[in-house]
This record gives C-alpha cells, sequence and structure tokens, in this order.
C-alpha cells in the first residue's frame, strides 16, 4: 500500500497536474472561427473600448478569480518559493471549479517584495474578477492586502487570513449554540499572531466577542509591550484585551472559555485546559500536528474540540468559505469583500448544521455538502447589496 | 439574419466569455481532497523545493502557455487597452486548445511601458512553459521580446511577428515549388516595417531569399536613410538591400518577384504589379481590406495572390503555425523558440500540400486540416533538439 505522498505524486505527475484550461466555444469549422475570433471577435472589443463597465458581460472576468502567491509562507513547509507553491496554488483553482463552480488561475510570482508584488497584481487583475491571495507570509501580506483593497475595484481577499476565519467563527457560533454560551460573552484566547490569528481575531472582536487575548511567542499582547511588536500586532493591542493583561498563554486562558490555535504542536497542555471557564472550547490549529491531540484535550475537560485536520471532527477547512464567497461576489461583481460577507459567511456556515445535528463532535457542515457554497453564496451577496458594494 | 458582428457579441454574452479552467482530477471525496490539496499535495512541493526541474514533472508548466498583452495594437482596432483586449487573448487560447492541445491562459497588462511589461511577465513566468506575446505595438514589442527570451528560459514569441512570418514563408515555399522560381533568386519586397514586416523580412533574410526591400511610408529603408527610422528599422537597412536601392514602393517593386503587404488598403496598385518580373507573387495581408483585392492583382498578371481574409484563397492564418509551435516546444521542454525552428515550422507547412494539391489558389494546408499542428510540432521539437535548446 503507498502512501498518501506518494500516491499524491502520482496523480500529480499522471495528470501532469491539476488544471486545463478548455475552450467554452465551439472553434470547428471557419464561420466558428469568425465568431470566436477575427474578424467577430472585434466587435466585444470594440463594446468593451467604448464602455470599460461591459467587460464582464463578454469576457470571462464575470466568473475567474487569480490564486496568487509568492510561495513564502506554503502549508507548513515555509518559504519554498514561486515553483514549488505551483502544486498547492492549482489545488486552490481545482476547488474553486469543484466546490464554487468559479473558474481559478494559479500565479506564483518570482518576487517576495511587498511593492513588486502589489504592482504586478494591479497590472495583471484586468482579467480577473477577483484575486485570492494565498501563502503570503506575514507581516507582508497585511500590507500586499490592504494597498490591493486600496487599488482594485475587484475583490482582493487573502484566505488564510480570512477563510480560516470565517471557519472557526462558524464553528465558534455553533459551539456556543450547543453549550448555551452567549458570544457577546465569551472570553477567548488567539494563540499565534501571524496571518490567520490576526485576521481570527479582528473577525471575532469584529462581530462583539466578550474579551478576546492574542498571544505570540513572547505572551500575551497588550498595549505598552515593545518586544516582538510589528504594526499589525500594535493594531491588535488596541482592539483586543481591554484589560491590557499581561503574561503567558497559561495567564491568558485562566478564566477563558475559548482557546484558538494557530501556533505550533504542543503548546497547549491539558492543564491549561483545566483551568479555563467550563464547558472550555478548544479549536487547535496547528497543521499538520495541533496544539493539543484531541484526546488530551477531552480528557481534560474540553467540551469542544476541533482542529485543521480531516481525520479528526470539527476540522476547520477553509473550503467551506472561500468558493462560496467570492462565488457570492462576483454574482453581484461586488468591488469588495466586505467585513460583513465575511460575518454573513460564518453565520451561513452555522445555520447549515441543524439543531437536531448540532453535537460537540459535529459543529460544521461536511466539507463536501452541496448546501455549503451555494448557501454562503447567496448570504454573501445579500450582504453586497446591503452594504451597497454590489454593482448588479 | 444577423451580422457576424452581432452573433459575435451574442456568443461571448451567452458564454460568458471563451474560456473555462477545469479540474484536471477528480475531488469528490475527502481521499481524493487529500490527494489533490492538503497534505498530499506537500509532497509534490517538497519535490520542487528540492529540484526546480521536476516542476514540469507534478504541475500544469508542461503544457501551459500565456497569452500576453498590453492591448496597445490589438487586430485592426489599435490601442483599446487591456480590458478591451481580452477578448481577443481569449480567443487566442481557445485557439491554441482547440487546434494545438496547449493549455493557454489570457493575461492583459494595465501598462504599457517597455520595463514594467517585461519585468511583470518574468514575474509571472514560473507557472508558464512559454509565453505568448499578443498585439503589442512596434518598436516596443522587439525590445519586449528580446529583453524576456534574455530574462527566462522558457520560449518568448510574438505571434504578431513570428507567426506571419513563417505562414507567409511557407506560402512563399510553394509558390516557389509552383511557379518553378528558385527561393535564393527571388527578389522580394515587403511594405511595413512594424511588428510583422520586421520578421517577415528577418525570416525570409535568415532563410536565404535572393534579394530583399523593406518599405514603409518614407520608402525604401537604406542604409544612410534618416527620416522616420528606429533601431530596428536601423538593423532592417543594414540587413536587407545590398544594393542600397532608394526610392518608392513603387521603384522596389520594379523587377522584384514578389510584394508582401502589411501595410494598408489600396497602397498596391495593378500599374506596380505590372513592372514586376515574371508570374509576380502577391501577399496583400492588411486586414480587414487588402493592399489590392485578389481580382484586382490577377487582372495585372499576378501568378500568386494571397491575403489575410479567409474569404479569399489562400489565406495567411497564423492558426496554422503557433499552436503546433508551441506544442512542439513544450513537448521537449525547448528553451527557446530559435530561427532555426521557426524555418521548420515554414517548411513543415508548405510540406503539407502535395504537388497534385498545389495550385496557385491552394499554396497552404486549410486552417482546420488535422494534420497541421502536429507537422509543425514535430518539425519545431526536431529543430529543439538539433539546435541543443530542448531539454528532454
Amino acid at each position: 500500500m503507498s502512501t498518501i505522498n506518494e500516491r499524491s505524486l502520482l496523480l500529480h505527475e499522471e495528470n501532469r497536474g491539476k488544471l486545463r484550461v478548455e475552450s467554452a466555444v465551439a472553434i470547428t469549422n471557419a464561420d466558428e472561427l469568425s465568431l470566436a475570433y477575427t474578424p467577430g471577435v472585434a466587435e466585444p472589443c470594440r463594446k468593451i473600448a467604448a464602455d470599460p463597465n461591459v467587460v464582464y458581460r463578454y469576457t470571462v472576468k464575470s466568473h475567474t478569480v487569480a490564486v496568487i502567491s509568492d510561495g513564502s509562507a506554503v502549508l507548513g513547509l515555509g518559504n519554498i518559493g514561486a515553483a514549488a507553491a505551483i502544486p498547492v496554488m492549482e489545488g486552490k483553482c481545482a476547488l474553486f471549479k469543484e466546490f464554487g463552480g468559479v473558474d481559478a488561475f494559479p500565479i506564483c510570482l518570482d518576487t517576495q517584495d511587498e511593492d513588486e508584488i502589489v504592482e504586478t497584481c494591479i497590472r495583471l487583475a484586468p482579467v480577473f474578477g477577483g484575486i485570492n491571495l494565498e501563502d503570503i507570509s506575514a507581516p507582508r501580506c497585511f500590507a500586499v492586502e490592504r494597498r490591493l483593497r486600496e487599488a482594485l475595484d475587484i475583490p482582493v481577499f487573502h484566505d488564510d487570513q480570512h477563510g480560516t476565519a470565517i471557519v472557526v467563527t462558524a464553528a465558534l457560533l455553533n459551539a456556543c449554540r450547543l453549550t448555551g454560551k452567549s458570544f457577546s460573552s465569551l472570553r477567548a484566547v488567539v494563540n499565534g499572531a501571524g496571518a490567520a490569528g490576526s485576521a481570527i481575531s479582528r473577525m471575532l472582536l469584529g462581530m462583539g466577542i466578550g474579551e478576546l487575548f492574542v498571544c505570540d511567542t513572547k505572551g500575551i499582547i497588550c498595549r505598552g509591550r515593545t518586544a516582538g511588536m510589528n504594526a499589525d500586532k500594535e493594531e491588535l493591542a488596541q482592539l483586543s484585551n481591554r484589560e491590557n493583561r499581561t503574561g503567558s498563554l497559561a495567564d491568558a486562558l485562566r478564566g477563558s472559555d475559548v482557546f484558538i490555535g494557530v501556533s505550533k504542536p504542543g503548546v497547549l497542555t491539558g492543564e491549561m485546559i483545566r483551568t479555563m471557564n467550563a464547558d472550555p472550547m478548544i479549536f487547535a490549529m496547528a497543521n499538520p500536528e495541533p496544539e493539543i491531540l484531541p484526546d488530551a484535550a477531552l480528557a481534560a475537560g474540553a467540551a469542544i474540540v476541533g482542529t485543521g485536520r480531516s481525520d479528526f471532527p470539527n476540522q476547520i477547512n477553509n473550503v467551506l468559505a472561500f468558493p462560496g464567497l467570492f462565488k457570492g461576489a462576483l454574482s453581484v461583481r461586488s468591488g469588495a469583500i466586505t467585513e460583513n460577507m465575511k460575518h454573513a459567511a460564518a453565520r451561513a456556515i452555522a445555520a447549515l448544521v441543524s439543531d437536531e445535528e448540532l453535537k460537540a463532535d459535529y459543529l460544521l457542515p461536511a466539507a463536501f455538502d452541496p448546501r455549503v457554497a451555494p448557501a454562503v453564496a447567496e448570504a454573501a451577496a445579500a450582504q453586497a447589496r446591503a452594504d451597497g458594494v454590489a454593482r448588479i
């Protein structure tokens, strides 16, 4: 029996990668050629030249997303560069299509310079209806996303940040439903202040969580701290930790309800869990080895355990969010993916689990549940309209 | 009955553009997901990180081309910009797939600055096995192509230049076969010194044509001329016109065998044709209105007439060249498309017309002849090996 690694290599080699670009129109005779190419093609060109908005009507822009990486933070592999990142970006594009019906093409950039990434994305944007940034390391990813959102009139979304945030929030909403705890009274600890940790923290704060502490390897991020800070953490220090608590992860967890880990294996102990409030909720998403194994968390009294892994219950899987979110944004030609749209996506994912289905080991719909992407898309599109960013 | 323009608009709108990106692998259950994406996908990433050459084995790079334009010289429409160029680039990608089995994706750049085009193409190159430049205006297109060829280890090919050159050369080779004239004794006039005219001139000279004059709106390009010159024309002045003749297009044509026009309607008259050698060969490729209409050329004694149009005989259609040329280059992981490979492609196209088929109004195989792309690919691949640019 070959291993998953061997099988994956074979799959990639036999299929020569994982994507194909197909013609959506037949070109089998001179008449069809004259419509798809010269001379007929000149007419949609003229229409777009006369009115740039109709580019959505006559081209792939209305349904096509760029999946863009610089290869600086690929999976758990780190900075492996543009070429080595291609299999992940192809996979992401395949998921966009298979789960959301969204066409996506991988762009792996041979630069890791913030300015160069930004200007390159701006220059190649015309054909795309949205940009999904992927596996760009923190803190550069924050500036890249912010600058592209400001410069472009299409949605720009860093999935490592916001996709993860949406799905863990959906899980947390359902954990509240199950335990009867109120979201607005929750005390939560996010361990890890990189791309995902920062976005999760901002999303939970934006949705009105009771109190939130962000920890990194130097302990709780607080106002006045100077060690290991950066612009993003300074902002987090302002937004979180109303009490301006100092100390370690263990100090943060004492009396909290939620642990959300996007850090590294082994940093959470059963002892720490035992100092948390009743019915502790543990989302240990370090990959592939979580911050604590589910069995150990449950033995220490956790009411809820989720991880990033498909072989444990409650997998925090981004595929629940990004295909539907882009599908919805594209469907109304949204100019952005707003905070509210992310919140709506999280609520839509959570709502797909009925009261009867909801259990400690079943907080989220299955990745292959065909209702997910349409529900997320509908919620995102409605919210885009409500937020005034929809253009149709 | 609706016009071709109306039908083309409808085709583009109903199909939401002309391309789709499809997953080449099934992702319908957790096992398939774990092979195409995490955790299995990490293994091909690791292999590429360890040995960059295997990117061809595990990704789409081995069969995928970028079709890149800045929208500065689109069809006969001129400088209509990136967005309005998308329908043409999508069409080109569709032709790549339908004729050559090559996957191609359109990149329309929101810049027309030479340096920015070059650096952007270099940065987005990792996922592509080749770059087809399209509809970039002269003289910038010369520098863009030259700089990219120097910077990248994948084929870079400006189709407006070399695709046209290859196909008109194929037609000319067969015109020689038919008339019994020797290619190395031909006197030819190329009218138009833009992208296509320059490339045609260089290719014919490279293949050893007897004598060649290049004309622009100021007349014959010659050494010592100062009006309307640029770096490319200075080179052409050195390469062509051994006699260093001066004068007008009419002067150049007197006593010549071949007229090749990539200029504008009406510049060639029957009177001029009557001053040419016996059995004049006329390739009047201005689009959509040729330099002279076929009937008028034949009435003036032309033995051979070709145009760019599908509704006249002998259409000089790039689709005979680029799909097979890239297919062949990709098949041997060629690092470039050499001059010899272009020559081989022209000869392969010409050779597909048998002695029995060859006639004044049948110089080239039909665009939809399924033998064309495989024959061009085989010739290009063999020549890449001979030239030492093949990597497998």
